[in-house]
């Protein structure tokens, strides 16, 4: 018996979406980009997905382009918003994802571009002003790159606020919406923002597949050349299967979008309440209101004798939560997201992650299993 | 009822390689990067299919990384080699496929190459002279990059005679491998190869997954920056079905090798002798002998009234063959293969590759509808 609260770093594909997917396993095999009825009847497949999604966020369909995740999605708008249409400065918060981080610290060690970080403050929340003031004193060609929510801590930006402090300044604005996508509401017709970037499998559908959005004046060339595929924008025989299992998941997502939020919400403020109640002197990285998503919450632990040890005491439990990002786990070092909110390193961070296949018997046991390991 | 004569576009999915990849979309869901027990069992289940697919090839695992595809896997080794092991000239054949073409003709107008373009013959083969006078004329560090079989002909270079050349230079060799792989035994201890390419949808496994090799002495860097995954070498939450597919298809492959091989030249001479019995003038692109893929046959139609238009009437009649590659299809453009190899543009260039699926009677439907075709 598991219980899974780590959602955050994948989630379960739902079997509707697996259905979805098996005949582009089975009978539709043709290569999409082959002339013959074979691929025909794939290529349309695709197309209707791409219609899906555009449809969900308020897009055309010409303005979607299929990835193979999430991270290959922020290369390509970072990489080619540099390479293509001249961005000289580009300005991230410190608790951006490693693939934004790291691939912005790249560009910048090539001397491609000068980089800003913008700093968080103990809740995780960056100051609009300093955004402000950082536009207002570049002169270059800029990308501002902030994620909607933070994947550790679920600390959320108001996407909206930051488009408009960058179309003030002229400056291209993409979002890291790969925590977001399929769980909130995002209309980019609504909101003045130039790019952003999902994966399939943080919305219970499969690995290896995502897209990112980039509005027609601001389109950018690829990061993988090669053949015709995705009007010249991404290069490689299509993830067809993955793609349209990303349409399935993302439609019933959108379909079920408030009846989860509401299910969720509430599993989020039962373990809220439980935890307090158990662990005295917990406190929670970030804050815990709606200003922070309805999937995550960072707890900080009080120190314990078995440090972060105390995960793999939950994992022989058979309860799966995370230290911090799955994407750095293999890295062994300390949370950039948590040292950049200043959480003293004795304190132990934890993360639970909920989606709609959990419930409060999940936060019980997760609950009990604390209260247990912090009164020996 | 169809017949499919297009494998080198795509291949349909073995039920095996299917029935081996559903737990991962079903039990298995866990992201490979998250320390807990979900996690830890897909990550053990990459590292088999690491192992698995390292041994068919007599490399070691930690020389496999998995990507999207050939086409990613291409663009990595070719940018990777220049940002990071200091290559100034790339040598390429005029045949390649466009992931190597335009990527190099990329890297070459953004000022970071010089890049060499062998040309070929009336046969699609290049002279290993003209190789060994490009490398012993450039005092720049140097990447060979050619493929091993032709993906529009099939017709194949000795990889080993070119490692040979590429060694004795101390330029470093890639092979793009994607049509050949599983198909051909290839042994990276006993060729002097840096790098090779492989793409899963080629030999009976998903699309959307990928592989490329690198000698231990020529590990080069990330195309796609972020987590820790592959151990490094490239970023992003792996596609676990994908992998697990592909590692499954590749065994199948190579259990089956000699016997596919026999079956499938069997259907290609069987082919040759029934057309030329029935179109008189046929001639093929690429010699019909052994130096060419078994899998693989390019036929040059005699001029016709209805041009390239013919394809267009076997697929009404539900025959799929190609004109060229499919990755070119989307540009509408005359073949750069047929270009380079001196095909008279009058003449109509028609691709058949075979499968293990594909039996006598699929060439008899196609022999009798070209007849009948040219018969009118």
């Amino acid at each position: 018996m598991r219980v899974y609260l780590d959602n955050a770093a994948t989630t379960a594909i739902d079997s509707e979406v697996f259905d979805a997917m098996i005949p582009y396993f089975k009978e539709f095999y043709g290569n999409p980009s082959s002339q013959h009825s074979v691929g025909r009847d794939v290529k349309s497949a695709i197309e209707e997905a791409r219609k899906k999604i555009a449809q969900l966020i308020n897009a055309q369909a010409g303005d979607i382009v299929f990835t193979s995740g999430g991270t290959e999605s922020n290369n390509t708008i970072l990489k080619a918003a540099v390479r293509e249409l001249g961005v000289k400065h580009i300005v991230i918060s410190a608790v951006e994802h490693h693939c934004v981080l790291h691939t912005a610290e790249y560009l910048e060690q090539a001397g491609e571009i000068r980089l800003t970080v913008i700093p968080v403050d103990e809740k995780g929340k960056i100051s609009i002003d300093q955004l402000d003031k950082v536009l207002s004193e570049s002169n270059e060609k800029t990308l501002v790159s902030i994620m909607h929510a933070n994947n550790e801590t679920g600390v959320m930006i108001d996407i909206e606020q930051i488009a408009q402090v960058c179309l003030h300044h002229n400056a291209l604005f993409h979002s890291d919406t790969v925590q977001t996508f399929a769980h909130y509401p995002i209309d980019v017709q609504s909101i003045p923002i130039d790019f952003l970037s999902a994966a399939a499998h943080k919305f219970h559908g499969p690995k290896g597949v995502g897209f990112f959005y980039m509005k027609k004046s601001s389109k950018v060339g690829s990061l993988i050349h090669g053949g015709s595929q995705e009007r010249g924008w991404r290069a490689g025989t299509e993830n067809v299967a993955g793609i349209i299992g990303m349409a399935k998941a993302a439609e019933l997502a959108y379909e079920h979008l408030e009846a989860e939020r509401f299910q969720i919400k509430n599993l989020k403020s039962y373990l809220i309440q439980e935890i307090e109640k158990a662990i005295p002197h917990i406190q929670f990285n970030g804050a815990i209101d709606d200003s922070t998503s309805y999937r995550v919450i960072s707890l900080s632990l009080p120190p314990h004798p078995m440090g972060s040890l105390l995960l793999f005491q939950l994992d022989m439990q058979g309860i799966c939560v995370s230290g911090g990002s799955a994407c750095s786990s293999g890295a062994n070092i300390g949370s950039h997201v948590m040292a950049a909110m200043n959480i003293p390193a004795e304190r132990i961070p934890l993360r639970c992650s909920f989606s709609k296949y959990n419930t409060k018997s999940d936060i019980d046991i997760l609950v009990e299993a604390l209260k247990n390991l912090y009164s020996v």
